[in-house]
């Protein structure tokens, strides 16, 4: 459980907005789609090199997309809040862990 | 199918070498588990927004490192040989398209 | 300039903390003396590729450093007290903007 | 000095080609001018992070593109033609030392 999750046992638990789930769920859901394809073409043996690294950029550029709906939900819901709350040190902090060096 | 797969209408057709195959397949098998494990997370109403983007992040980290077999593979097998078949123009282009903007 | 920057009007005035500012100045004056290097590098003749791939990787590392200190200074002294302001729709979706397809 | 660079002792030198270096030289004079004006913005008081941070995002881009330029250069004059000289499996271990991770 990470520190800003339970905002200093002030008993506060942050959960993702049911929102951000489900469309980042749709989307890595059809990423998974997408990576069981490349999976196939794999077993195939006269796959292309270029035609797998084309296949897994698609399936990273859905996975980024699924990435920012979570971000935009944390930044809506639980950092745009943290003054409130009183836990912006750690919010930021652990947001910056998930994003540097990315 | 693209231009440097057939070069040029010689009849050489280029697959991807099989250990870089297996290895790649091997790696997005363990990335394929490792998204499904993100897909049932959403599933549960309390997950945190930073636990999903940190799971996305390794899983993330697994594609890349996938892509870089298949691209080491490429490089190996038919970019460096590229000058004896007679390609080399169409074959860079074709990666150049595949890696730029990355 | 940008909405939040004026948070509807309200006269509200966000601006960069000075900590910040001075710690991403003093990176990317780092940063622009190996720019130069790198330049110098290609005003001569006997450059090889790799080097030259090699320094320019360090000068987007420096400059993704300076950019995670703008970005922690934003999180923390505009974004975690948008709540507060009553701007965090807008400032979440001005942030989004920059982060996002990076 | 790299390994590919004195393809092993052979006395072959491989230099980057010089339309690459001028083309990357022309890229880089203009990130850095915009870098210069990225600086010159911190040392003003009231600048604000977003706008940093967009202006970061856009000399990055510069420099992905000159990196392009290069890679291109490189995959082109020296990596395609490595079979023919003979350091194929040099020349590519050094150049997945610059890629990968990226």
């Amino acid at each position: 459980m990470s520190p800003a999750h339970m905002t200093q046992g002030k008993g506060i638990h942050l959960c993702m907005p049911s929102d951000a789930r489900e469309s980042a769920a749709k989307r890595l859901a059809v990423a998974k789609g997408h990576l069981e394809g490349v999976l196939r073409m794999l077993g195939e043996g006269d796959v292309y090199c270029v035609d797998v690294m084309r296949q897994l950029k698609a399936v990273m550029g859905a996975l980024d997309k699924a990435r920012d709906v979570v971000l935009e939900g944390h930044l809506r819901n639980h950092v745009a809040t943290a003054q409130t709350r009183g836990d912006g040190q750690e919010i930021v902090a652990e947001l910056m862990g998930v994003l540097k060096y990315r």
